[in-house]
């Protein structure tokens, strides 16, 4: 099953179910985030496409795509994950996952133009993403593998000027509707647990791709650990980390350009599309 | 005028303005954070309490406090922050704020127990904490002090553990429930602009002092610089760094044992008194 948030107004969504290679049919929820916060979605969803009559399913373009989770109560991020990618550096694979928080604002649409103000230093890091479908508080691995929504696609976009500013990358990774999730949450049960391959394109080159099966810390293996210190709630979400092949680490170092577009890919989920704008700031800050 | 936020039933609460030494007025919104963001907040609290009869006023104990803002969006911490302590640790003052984020679970309320489970490097950190009253988004200094709801009382209890097995210090500073806040929103009218003297102690020994006119970057300053990336809204909380004498800096290093009392204090705003409860855990994460 494939969810995504549609678009309805200027500040409103809808969750819906995909039906065919672009058309949805609408939920009863504002969002993902609320439809799988409800008992009995998977049910319900189901009862729905069975029912719903052909006039309900709408066509739907890539701008009407809302951020998966325009509301999600948590986003944390974990960084320095992919183990091939760490070894290739010649560092060591680390004890613990390097954590860090975005907030639900830093999220933007699958096909949404991503407008940056005052970097000049705009990278990318193609992701995969967890979706929390069950209340985790201190879990163990297997019961964080079962409370496992699904997956999506994210692209954790990286002011490094920012982020490098000082040693708490925060300030870096949280501009506003910058890291472009979905298209769709993919259900858990769709995969055999073999993984997924990450692919990100700057301009239609492939510049990262990388397998899930080398993450140091796998999508249980995170949830389990962050629910150690905080409890995960229906509809938030974890990103994983990105693969070898962003523009800092190339030499000489590649940031995006006003105007480039970044593809963010994983087969069996989808793909984003964003087109970024380098907007300078006036204020010096 | 000075608010809080009152418990009134396992998961519900109440806005509340104080009237007496430890008596409130009801208010007609659920906390702090949608009473600041209702238009004219202010007049209509100011009549409330012209009108009120006193019947309506209650007598409130420090557990019927609620975490000031239980439902904040955004709560952002600068550490590094105060001038005289970098100075006498032979530091550089920063060009930059260093800025991490916690989320709205992390919060507690100013008489709270504070459970802390699989640390056992607690730590205090007395801070003053900003409410932000109006939406900023790329604003200058004098927007972000026109912003300025008002100020409060806050122990970025730190598991320094955690907060050190990686780079990102953000594990160790979002356990839940772990950051008390309040016990009131005094409001920015109350104060004169020389700043504030936050005080910590642990058992009722001081540990810390510091005052606000040493910050680097003040009140005004970081909502300024926060809001160029991400936007600001009413109810978010800025905490704006520890004064020395944390624990860690001490030689040799102190962390609090299971049943140790920290108490927080700033004249004119009030002061949290929080037993820290060590809890271990069972699973080794």
């Amino acid at each position: 099953m494939k969810l995504a948030t549609l678009r309805t107004g200027a500040a409103t969504t809808t969750a819906a179910v995909l039906t065919g290679a672009e058309t949805y049919l609408p939920l009863p929820a504002s969002d993902v985030g609320a439809l799988i916060a409800a008992p009995a979605w998977r049910v319900r969803t189901e009862e729905a496409v069975r029912t719903a009559p052909a006039s309900a399913v709408v066509q739907v373009s890539g701008s009407q795509l809302a951020p998966l989770l325009p509301h999600a109560g948590k986003v944390i991020c974990c960084g320095l994950n992919y183990g091939d990618h760490i070894q290739e550096m010649g560092r060591e694979l680390p004890e613990y996952p390097t954590l860090f928080a975005k907030f639900a604002d830093t999220l933007a649409g699958p096909s949404d133009e991503l407008d940056v103000h005052g970097s000049d230093r705009v990278d990318w890091e193609s992701e995969l993403a967890v979706v929390v479908g069950a209340t985790l508080t201190r879990a163990d691995e297997s019961q964080a593998a079962a409370a496992i929504a699904g997956y999506t696609v994210a692209n954790d976009l990286s002011m490094r000027d920012w982020q490098n500013r000082t040693l708490q990358w925060f300030q870096g990774k949280a501009f506003d509707a910058s890291t472009p999730v979905g298209p769709v949450l993919a259900t858990a049960d769709e995969f055999d647990g073999s993984g997924f391959e990450v692919r990100g394109y700057v301009n239609g080159e492939l510049v990262q791709r990388g397998h899930t099966r080398t993450l140091v810390f796998g999508p249980a293996r995170l949830l389990s650990y962050i629910s150690q210190f905080t409890t995960l709630r229906p509809g938030d979400l974890v990103l994983t980390g990105t693969p070898g092949g962003v523009g800092m680490g190339m030499t000489p170092p590649r940031f995006l350009q006003d105007g480039d577009t970044i593809t963010t890919e994983i087969d069996g989920i989808g793909r984003l599309e964003n087109r970024v704008r380098i907007r300078q700031l006036a204020l010096n800050n």
